[in-house]
């Protein structure tokens, strides 16, 4: 049996501001041989989310922090190598909270959930996007939240991210009238009315927001899908139309600061225009991912919904990953490739 | 007949954050005789209200702003002195959107809506509180927006005022579990739990309000009624219960500021706790009212749900009886006696 060597990412401190690469420290390890029960899963694509950088802060929130000298907590997708566990067979692809790692052994659990299956026929490294938390967030918020109704108008934030492109596509799928896309730079708009079926995009980077907002939805906001919070969030909140719903994803704008920045000063049009802003998570989910997923693999293979991923390569290059987010690099869903696979 | 003259107080200008005495204009002119179809009504009580501060700001919000030199805008109650309109008698107490000033000639109908008159066996000027815009706003805002479900925990700022303190009335008449108030000053919070019934009262002016919250709400606010925003929101934010509402009814911190102060910065925690908030105006509740009304109506007479009217006196006196809101000095209901009834 060939000596396999671990490369870990262990969170070495709490970051201030921007994750720097030395927040993190690299753990080299040879692979255990595995006991009874035990899997070995070569970890090939991680995934990277906004929501990752709120858990390096010191606070308890929807999950508990990850603690210094962990493994760097990521989903990834992988390939069974051994198996001495009755479930599972070398060959299959996997997904988990796998981490910022070579190699993962389990026991067919992760700390935060089982071991999954990628289902046969997709593309595996897809459900850590539109078929994986992505995807399903996009699904749930805006439907259960959204509700948007026929003909109405539906403005996206990060729309062209991996959340917002699906909201985007599935509000349009579900009969709104108008679909409005705010993103940052030429590329992303383009692809959002070229590809994404947006109705019209609004360049943050370059174009004034809320004027821009007011000439593309004369009527007001239906709905609005945040995912940025800030400047973008207040720019939103002006141009409501009645019983508008404020579906809060996200609110990346905010996740790097220091101290917390200002709330939306004009949240009172909350009250003038009758409207409702909520959160959700998308784990409260659990128990209607089949649904979701189902729903987005039709659409998916009817053409309907449009998705692409931004694909890094090398774990050393994890903690740069998880930056572009916040830079605005990515467009679609943010992977990075640890190896090629198949690996057997 | 009588020469009768009636005093108006006019918006002479907008006023920049507290409202002066020199903001408004005195006008004095005599009474004209009716025309047929017309009705006299001598104003007898005005009501104060945090909205009506909002106004007087050049903005059209849910209702157009007062306009330079027209009669400030409030709901007053009176009583007919003369009638050639088929629909009144002289002696019936009426309400309507009266305005500062001593008396009204009407054709049936006031800016906004029709003159209603008062029902028979209630205090006349009740209906500008508990059975009116207040106690209506409170009882649509907690049930339709809070929904408090048994054993629930309930907090509401500006607890003491004529809305906080019948929605939290409201709410524990609905089995909320705990019904927690915020005013300000030893007197409001000793009305709240003596008389009010709350089961516990925050006192902003003196106590630590979020480290209060936190302990008389342990497990979390399940319906937060927010007449104030500011820092009160942000404490509540912090201690929400999963799937918290935050019923927006008001703002009365920020109804003065010159330019609009931070948004909650922590408004995050709506997707931590999976909350909603949601703002609401009681004009859209017309078809519902005598709900609201019947319902109030049984309760006070029950002796479930006790109210208090701060009642000023004088004409002269409405500016300054406006400042008595943001100042915080009322307990209940803020009324401005114009002259004693009954004047025929």
């Amino acid at each position: 049996m060939t000596e396999r060597t671990n490369r870990q990412l262990l969170l070495a401190r709490r970051p201030v501001g921007d994750v720097a690469d030395s927040d993190f420290e690299l753990r080299v390890e040879p692979v255990a041989p595995l006991d009874e029960g035990q899997l070995l899963i070569r970890n090939l694509w991680l995934s990277f989310d906004p929501t990752q950088r709120g858990w390096l802060n010191p606070v308890e929130s929807y999950v508990p922090p990850v603690a210094i000298g962990e493994v760097m907590r990521a989903s990834g997708v992988g390939q069974v190598v051994e198996s001495r566990h009755p479930g599972f067979v070398p060959g299959e692809f996997v997904s988990g909270l796998f981490g910022w790692q070579d190699w993962v052994v389990s026991n067919g659990m992760t700390a935060m959930g089982p071991v999954q299956k990628v289902p046969a026929g997709i593309d595996p490294k897809a459900v850590l996007g539109v078929f994986g938390v992505t995807g399903v967030t996009a699904y749930f918020g805006m439907l259960d939240l959204g509700q948007p109704t026929p003909g109405c108008t539906v403005l996206v934030s990060g729309a062209a991210g991996a959340t917002g492109s699906v909201a985007g596509q599935v509000a349009k799928i579900k009969g709104a009238g108008r679909v409005i896309g705010i993103a940052g730079g030429a590329d992303k708009c383009a692809w959002l009315v070229e590809r994404g079926g947006f109705d019209a995009a609004i360049d943050y980077k370059s174009d004034d927001v809320e004027a821009r907002i007011r000439a593309e939805a004369p009527n007001g906001v239906d709905v609005f899908f945040d995912n940025v919070g800030g400047p973008i969030l207040e720019a939103a909140l002006n141009n409501l139309a009645m019983r508008a719903r404020v579906v809060l994803c996200g609110g990346i704008s905010s996740y790097n600061a220091v101290e917390l920045p200002p709330g939306p000063r004009n949240y009172m049009q909350l009250v003038i225009m009758r409207a409702r802003m909520e959160g959700f998570i998308v784990i409260d989910y659990l128990d209607r991912w089949a649904e979701a997923v189902g729903a987005l693999a039709v659409w998916v293979h009817d053409g309907l919904i449009h998705y692409e991923e931004d694909i890094q390569e090398g774990l050393e290059h994890a903690p740069a990953t998880l930056r572009r987010l916040f830079e605005g690099r990515n467009l679609g869903k943010q992977l990075l490739k640890i190896t090629d696979p198949p690996i057997i």
